[in-house]
């Protein structure tokens, strides 16, 4: 196999990307000046060796604890639960949260094999037994399996005595009454709020 | 600047990847097995190491003279005259090519500064002054920038006394002549044969 098929082939793996558009990437690469192709496949060994997860909230980082959990000016009293680190980026990228955050590794979903043991739950309930805590937010997706697992956290949470809140259901802004799908207009209706 | 911002702008450089898909991607070989990352940066490594444009005839290739140009068993007297590299592998895809080929890199486009000086045209005549081509095939690519380029192949190539020809424009197999532009209509027509 010639290294140009090689090349294709690793990157038609990558999610999203199926064969056609592999070849042009690797058509791209091969004119492309040689320290672009240098610094992508450097920032690929680079990423792989130098990020982990942080031993306190499971968020990817370069150092461990990481920049949110060990930043004095954050609330530390407020942690949002999480499916994925990639999900604590798009929480950030709004600015409005200031608070803690914690990563599960996934959601509960028995037909994947996934159930409470596979998930990073331990660590939270540890971390709720120190007191800081008053308020967690439940933030892992509005689906099928993230409300289960938002259900299961509640009540495996509910004793320690800390206000447990879920992010809000309903219309996205920007979208549209028309093309939105019933159960999305019927939780923006259960969900309505004082004006 | 972390590593994780580095490859997603990497990632963002190549040709139809956004920043979104690039943070997905970024994901994506944080999570996969850590040989599946090794393997692509090798890849991207090697191909850059070990491809170049074969001596002969521009395609690209691990040893030059290329496959095809040392294959015997394929007619010399035949010459293909593509754009890009690229473009040789979408032919042999076919299976139905069994001549040489030539890759011009680029085509005639005044506007991005590329003429005749630009293109790979001088190995091509020398080529033809060989006297075992006997005929050039112009496969550019059917837009103006490509018409033009044939065109000005054509009267170069004219005088050295080979057969030169262009490949088919009409209706793409599959298409439907309710949806095809006017332009390409036009060239069906013209270009109607006797059955």
């Amino acid at each position: 196999m010639s290294v140009i098929d090689e090349l294709t082939g690793e990157l038609a793996r990558l999610p999203g990307i199926g064969r056609k558009t592999a070849l042009r990437l690797t058509f791209h690469l091969l004119k492309a000046p040689a320290e672009e192709a240098q610094r992508l496949s450097r920032a690929i060994t680079a990423v792989r060796e130098r990020v982990r997860a942080c031993e306190r909230c499971g968020n990817l980082t370069e150092q461990s604890p990481c920049a949110i959990c060990t930043n004095t000016r954050r609330e530390h009293g407020l942690v949002c639960v999480v499916e994925e680190a990639s999900d604590i980026m798009a929480i950030e990228r709004t600015g409005e949260y200031r608070g803690m955050y914690h990563v599960l590794g996934g959601r509960l979903s028995p037909l994947d094999g996934i159930g409470p043991a596979e998930l990073n739950v331990r660590p939270l309930l540890e971390r709720l037994k120190e007191g800081e805590v008053r308020e967690v937010v439940l933030a892992t997706n509005p689906s099928v399996e993230g409300e289960a697992t938002a259900l299961y956290l509640h009540k495996l949470i509910a004793p320690a005595g800390v206000r447990v809140t879920r992010i809000a259901r309903g219309l996205p802004v920007g979208g549209d009454l028309e093309y939105a799908d019933g159960v999305t207009i019927a939780e923006a209706l259960n969900g309505r709020r004082e004006l």
